[in-house]
């Protein structure tokens, strides 16, 4: 789920509601709550739904960060497909990257899976080329935070990364997420502002120091994986497949 | 220096003198492992002064894991790249890749680089990508643990996806070596063996476990990085270009 979407509906609601007492106002707000997490379940199962036709008995799907019911209200995106395929009948090996600087892959998706008995190989964000060409890796799916009109993704650090590998190697790299993470204000992911986060995260793992005092590091929470590199976007409303410009319109343009 | 060289070299040099009384032989591999400590220097200095050609004032290069004074004998051979540009009067940034599992980059190299007064940033392994795609990065130099015949470099793990994402960049990929690390028996990287370690390295930092528990992990130490992603080889007798073949012989051949 698109956080700020979710927070621009809340608002317009409420605003749209302004002259009644505070107390209907909240409880309108509730509800409104409620209905975008309701809705947010089913869109990720409609995700599920369209993606795990992607996936075949005996996948090895390799994910970034958690795109699971930990980070969304209750299926998850790039999880939900594979949480889909596994209802089907197909048996898919997962292997997560641990997601430096704040290890989601290593701690949440890994937990995660383990908690639905999918299998599950947590591995260094180094260790991505090389599973890669050793044919450890069949396919990428990950989540997203926001998609541009052209089919770039920004989504957690690293995953830029990743794309460039799946292209190199030929394997197949797709992108799960709701409708209402594409942004149709936006044409293409250069005008997607990437938060910079607390240095920390960065020198610290839990309480232990990594680095040297006093080193200079940069932690920017997000990257742009552009359009080229993304072999179909996996959405409630359908598959976007590449070259995305009138696939992205279609989809946005459904009921 | 290419440590299973070193210690054949010793080997070598025992047997040859096997003959003689127990205290000699100490004092005669005591001597030859000077003698290999002074010649690692030397030689790490020949690639520095190579190297540091290929470097101008106020780059911005970036280097992955350690190959510097503290993995090798004395002066490094990537970070004795760095120097020698520095001796030379040429600004260099450096930017050095944590490198999970074990975090030579973000300890080691970030230590090294600061004592030696040269501005380092430490980024986490997932940034590469996109510090290499907004222009923060011009130039890539790491070490190697061992080169074949072709120019394939077996190195830490995670260098191949940095050398992918630099061949995506158009980044020049300089691997800095000693010449004893290029094994004339070995045509190419799919016969060098790579060590599993334990996987503790991946599931901890420091005390700090990062996964739950009993999750399935990897932990392979090295890579093969392709030599039709290699710019050049820095060597201390001289730098070998691609394609590799013909000029990594003309190298070996030299006195």
């Amino acid at each position: 789920m698109n956080l700020a979407w979710a927070v621009e509906r809340m608002k317009a609601r409420a605003l749209s509601q302004k002259d009644r007492p505070l107390a209907a106002i909240v409880d309108i707000l509730k509800q409104e709550a409620i209905a975008i997490c309701e809705e947010d379940i089913a869109a990720n199962r409609r995700i599920g739904h369209f993606g795990q036709k992607l996936l075949a008995d005996g996948d090895k799907v390799l994910t970034h960060c958690n795109a699971g019911a930990l980070a969304t209200a209750g299926f998850g995106t790039a999880l939900g497909v594979i949480y889909a395929a596994t209802e089907e009948g197909k048996r898919i090996h997962v292997y997560a990257a641990e997601t430096r600087p704040r290890l989601q892959g290593a701690s949440l998706t890994a937990w995660e899976l383990q908690k639905h008995g999918i299998e599950v190989t947590v591995i260094t964000d180094t260790m991505v080329a090389s599973l890669m060409k050793r044919g450890g890796v069949g396919k990428v799916i990950v989540g997203a935070d926001r998609i541009a009109m052209n089919g770039d993704v920004a989504n957690k650090i690293g995953t830029y990364g990743v794309a460039l590998m799946a292209h190199y190697h030929r394997i197949p790299f797709y992108v799960a997420a709701p409708i209402s993470t594409i942004d149709p204000q936006m044409n293409n992911g250069s005008q997607i502002p990437i938060e910079e986060r607390d240095p920390r995260e960065v020198t610290h793992i839990g309480r232990h120091q990594i680095t040297p005092d006093q080193v200079d590091v940069i932690n920017p929470s997000f990257d742009v994986t552009p359009a080229e590199l993304v072999t179909a976007i996996i959405t409630d409303r359908g598959i976007a497949r590449a070259p995305f410009g009138e696939t992205v319109k279609t989809l946005l343009s459904l009921p």
